[in-house]
């Protein structure tokens, strides 16, 4: 028989989710396109007395020249071109709507850099803080007065700044220094600001260039995908009371830095999400005056001189803006990571100690915890437990309808838990409940249990069937909303299977991801008018949010980075990252090295996890820094395979000077190729390094290596004194590859220990397969 | 086709509902019954040490006339008779297994005064401190410090001592008159007792008796219904942040006397509930030192002489100890009243101005708050909205299934909701949410939404009816989980349809209910272990639950009492009683007269609401105070028609003085009959009453009376004028009933106003029809 309407409701609730792994809706009648021009700002003519006037003009003289075009009979949009953007802090340049051939006009103009096609950016929260060690008593939290001042800008979706997470109970007054506004728009109004929710801004002139006809439908700063809301929670929301997501993770909610202010610039759309839009947030960012931008999104595909986040990231670290990113979920669909940018922080994601559990308890006694995130106290106590052999691989809408199971079913593991639970919500047969047996890592980061069901593990599986086979009157009761901290039986962080790996195809000679944070299931502030769970066709909502990805991880190293600058405002963005990474955990709370889920749990290398698992108490006191000059950057830029206007569409220095170009940054990593064309070549590698002490005073360390398998690694000098603060010292580490390990990646690392003192300051080194550049 | 489980869940659901209003569960096998004995202490012959041993030996006589019986072949079961219990704190006597002849072997004993058989109990929380305006800094909660060191013993069916609201936190040292003990037994270890939960206490004995055979499934003081751990939280649950059932009335659970310590005395089993127990419970409650005993449930058909709760009542007062009990449910099924006892509180149960809503928001803007009790936030947001004529009745599954309807359905008033709503769980068309027109009362009193669907007045429907037709793409958006506080359409309180009424069966001559408290959806704590509510055929589970009945109004006065007795504790019960019968309100917050929902909202008689609704804050001062002595009692139990013996089952004194035998008790009420076998007879009643002053001192009060319609009511002298605080003064009140309004209740008040003082002391004046006695 027909079930007509039973799965309207889920096709609501993963619509989100297709929404963010599909294209953009563009139309296809749009004539014109959308670029993003840079300039030589240099080379503007002294009669303009600003920027906008000068590309204005030369928009002008395109629309002239198309004009005449038109006139030629060539064209037929006889809409002029005309400007979106005009972007001044982090890139100098605009975005405009132009044809190929008012582009071809363009590009002859004086002072014109570079331009490319507007792109679509990849969109990649609370027990985390104490997972994470974060105490208001002691390190790191103390020390910042939980980030106490530092504004943190979110480059996302929006925000429901109705949320608990946004109210400003306790926060500092709004900095003097602060220039962003709270911009009114639909169902938003300026009033909507506080002392958290300092300032909100949205950026669709893009998308709505690329299609005119385009109806946006919140034209506003709110939030309508509830990603914005999430991350710039898990960043830096306040403290909230007894939040849960359906009785699971019960406890209070706050963001990384619960005192730090949260500005909020949407560039994220139901209707799409175009480069022009997210460089417009990042330049309008800078220019209120963040401290951090958390970003979690990332361009596929892009060189560094063309994609948005690399360029305007550029610009914000020149102006000290620190910006932290995400490296890139979906690995089965992508390749590798994104936002492998040498100036950014990028961000991988680790799973945490949190066991939702949906408990059972046999008529026997016996105890077993399951997974579960049904969400409700499901009543199922002392009901039948069934073991049938017809029915047990719960893949068989018929199977089930005809033997109508009247207990608790045990499904066998045929591989695809999505199947087996859908088969229960295509069945009219309504089981009380079913017990699962996978492994499956998904059903561990977001899975729906729309059925009362319990995942239990293959090891658990054959006492709990041969107890329903063999007992006369086997019984099942389940407790549900279960969650048991320390309880996961894999130990934790270990690195989420959906994370993108590095090498970043952007520039692969720097070690990307730096590192982890925690990015599994994090609870954290959503938007209420969204399906979030669901009891069969039910779909329920609720005010707070458990997802999974490096999105979800990025905006915890945000926090970590505001705390940061909150203790150490004198510090470079590249200082930051360098604590972050010197003193990410490399092991995981059974002493062990950190495992890699999407890799069996074989050991993570460095291009799963970088350097480790951020540490913010550790990197509060780091010892040594790597720090790095907007010059060195450039430095490296003329180093790489660029022209000059594609280096100046990133740095936009008007003297751009090439003279001491280097691929040698003086990053806290190290990583070279082992296959470089020729197999089975040996090679020596020498990288130069500094470090500035940024402890108490005069001290010593000593170099402490663990080469990768099959290379030889050399420090000089092995120990590293220091008169005083603030003195930088020298060294050079020699990797030498013996030509055995083509094709693997073998990874150790270089500690510097301090003598008679506790700082270890750690770099990981690998020796890589080689990557395909983008 | 089949749908075989669907409505497992929902059965046990209701079970434990059934299993109140159904008879206990009696093998019939059972040659010999329980029995409660009465004796004369008086009698008892001087060669034994105490009544127990005594009573032993009465029953070893009994014992060998039976054996003579055997032997003559006239009585089959040879076990001896058995004492179950020695009752010595509230009455004077035994229970016992007998068989009728041995009853008769016994009735010859001297000392013999009466005896019955055992009987079967009728079983009749968090906004409601707020709604009773107890604030802690002003007023009753102030004064009493929240009810600081008062022992209340709660009769009922055990605790769930592992509920947050038997937490110590706050609680005081455990007072030192303190007698009672943590009886430990089946999953329940006497170290779960703390400085809250006082002393717990279980009696099955006389179940057990009837029943030799009889498995008791949870032996020991846990609660294995709910009942208990509901009534008892409501009296003096401590605080709990963040309650509510499935997100319904959230907000900080707490008893109306927080820091009262508990004492529970289980004698309501799942397998049955009886009057030996009951009197074993209220009997040890007396010895152990509890201050009030809340017991909400009562003896239907019982004489006050045969009553378990009556008499033990009597023995309770006597010892100073304050009775609070529920005046009974269910008015369709039973009769008047029961606990119509003169010297106990008989409490109905009220409504509160709480509106649990889910909220419509047609698609044309318009809000319709519904009511919804359905235990999730459903995502039902710009939905199609319905109305189809051909299934709008919504009570036929085949309909429905042949219209497969995909939006939101609206269907029509027919009288039955439960009819409606079964025929969503039975037919296999899973809505996504349907919209019921009812008016019925039971809906808002304890209803089961397990589809997501809310409830619009009839008032609301025409329109949004309209819009659904007329609308060519009509849509709607429920809220959920909507709590509105005063958004009862209805004002509030207002007397629950599901009420008792008066006059009371056992002895009419007094006005009973006394009063009404909040009895309607109380918020209070709950076993985990049962249904609580469903989605669709998914039961649900919760720590607290919201149930409605006089069972629920009890404890809210018991808790009063409790904090009136911490204030006053030289106070008789009569004089707290009269505290909080003079000082009730007999109007709603839309200052008319309170309305009764079972009499289509007619204004309440005194018969449904007593004095009107209890207010705490005037009880603590309420100006004067009718006391009675128990000697006052006994006076009127000598003007009723019992033998001398049925007298003493009651009073047990060894000197009964029945000199001034009067059916005028010193109530605060006044009732009279109006057809007393001739029809249209005029007749004058004069009451004889005394007031004491517990004012501050001097002061002078003078009389308003509203006259009941067709009487005169006149008052003697008409000015009460007290020199100082604690004296005493006399008045009459007659009431000339002029023979023309037969068979109708009219109704009026006394009212001693206080010259240029705030004390107004009122008394409700009742001309009834009248009623058999039971």
């Amino acid at each position: 028989m027909e079930v007509p309407n039973k799965s309207i409701p889920l096709i609501s609730l993963f619509a989100a989710w297709l929404l963010l792994a599909s294209p953009t809706l563009v139309s296809a009648s749009a004539k014109r396109s959308n670029y993003i021009v840079h300039m030589d700002k240099s080379a503007m003519p002294k009669i303009f007395s600003n920027s906008h006037h000068w590309y204005s003009s030369i928009v002008d003289s395109v629309k002239f020249a198309s004009d005449v075009l038109v006139k030629k009979g060539e064209h037929h949009d006889n809409t002029p071109p005309e400007i979106i953007y005009t972007y001044e802090h982090v890139i100098d340049g605009f975005s405009v709507v132009l044809s190929e051939d008012e582009l071809a006009v363009l590009k002859n103009t004086p002072g014109f850099l570079s331009s490319y096609k507007d792109q679509t950016v990849t969109i990649d929260t609370t027990y985390t803080p104490k997972f994470l060690s974060l105490n208001p008593s002691s390190g790191l939290w103390k020390a910042s007065e939980l980030g106490k001042g530092v504004i943190v800008g979110v480059i996302d979706s929006g925000v429901w700044p109705e949320s608990s997470s946004f109210k400003d109970d306790g926060m500092p007054e709004i900095p003097d220094r602060w220039k962003g506004i709270c911009e009114s728009g639909q169902e938003f109004n300026s009033s909507l600001c506080n002392k958290k929710l300092i300032g909100v801004r949205y950026f669709n002139k893009g998308l709505k260039s690329e299609d005119p006809g385009l109806n946006i439908s919140m034209d506003s700063g709110r939030d309508t995908r509830g990603h914005g809301t999430h991350t710039s929670s898990t960043v830096a929301g306040n403290y909230v009371e007894n939040v849960s997501l359906f009785g699971y993770a019960p406890g209070t909610a706050r963001g990384i830095a619960p005192r730090a202010h949260i500005a909020i610039y949407k560039v994220l759309w139901d209707e799409g999400r175009q480069a022009s839009d997210v460089l417009a947030g990042m330049d309008q960012a800078v220019a209120d005056g963040v401290d951090v931008i958390s970003i979690s999104m990332g361009f596929d595909i892009l060189k560094l001189y063309e994609d948005p986040i690399s360029i305007a990231s550029f610009g914000a670290m020149e102006k000290g803006v620190f910006v932290s990113s995400s490296a890139g979920n979906d690995r089965n669909h992508n390749g590798n990571l994104h936002n492998g940018i040498p100036w950014v922080l990028t961000v991988g994601a680790g799973t945490t100690d949190r066991w939702l559990s949906g408990t059972l308890t046999l008529g026997n006694g016996r105890t077993i915890p399951g997974w579960s995130m049904f969400p409700a106290n499901a009543f199922v106590r002392n009901f039948p437990l069934i073991y049938n052999k017809k029915i047990s691989s719960c893949d068989s809408v018929e199977a089930l309808s005809k033997s109508t199971p009247t207990g608790i079913i045990i499904c066998e593991d045929i591989g695809n838990y999505t199947t087996q639970i859908g088969t229960f919500l295509n069945s009219d047969v309504h089981i009380p409940a079913a017990i699962f047996i996978s492994e499956e890592h998904a059903i561990f980061e977001q899975s729906q249990f729309f059925a009362p069901s319990v995942v239990i593990s293959s090891k658990d599986a054959p006492y709990v069937i041969d107890y329903a086979q063999h007992s006369p009157n086997a019984t099942v009761t389940i407790e549900f909303q279960q969650t048991i901290f320390g309880a996961n039986p894999n130990p934790s962080p270990a690195v989420a299977a959906y994370n993108l790996r590095g090498p970043s195809r952007s520039y692969p000679y720097i070690l990307k991801p730096d590192l982890i944070a925690p990015g599994t299931l994090i609870l954290a502030a959503w938007i209420p008018h969204q399906v979030t769970g669901a009891i069969w066709d039910v779909g329920l909502t609720s005010d707070y949010y458990m997802l999974s990805g490096t999105s979800m991880a990025c905006p915890h190293a945000s926090g970590i980075a505001a705390l940061l600058k909150s203790v150490h405002p004198e510090w470079s963005p590249a200082a930051i990252r360098s604590a972050m990474i010197t003193t990410a955990n490399p092991t995981d709370n059974s002493r062990s090295p950190i495992k890699d889920i999407g890799e069996n749990y074989e050991a993570a290398t460095p291009l799963a996890m970088g350097a480790g698992h951020v540490d913010p108490n550790s990197a509060l006191d780091p010892g040594l820094i790597y720090d790095v000059s907007v010059q060195d950057y450039i430095n490296l830029l003329c180093s790489m395979n660029f022209t000059r206007n594609q280096i100046l569409t990133i740095t936009r220095s008007p003297n751009l000077d090439c003279s001491h170009a280097s691929d040698d940054l003086n990053y806290p990593s190290f990583i070279v190729f082992n296959s470089l064309g020729n197999s089975n070549k040996a090679f020596i590698k020498t990288f130069e390094r500094s470090v500035t002490n940024v402890g108490e005073g005069a001290t010593r360390y000593k170099a402490s290596v663990v080469a990768p398998k099959g290379s030889v690694v050399t420090v000089y000098p092995e120990e590293l004194i220091f008169e005083q603060r603030d003195e930088t010292q020298r060294y050079t580490l020699s990797i030498h590859y013996m030509g055995k390990e083509d094709g693997v990646v073998t990874f150790g690392s270089l500690v510097w220990e301090e003598q008679n003192g506790k700082h270890n300051v750690r770099s990981p080194i690998v020796v890589s397969h080689t990557v395909p550049m983008w």
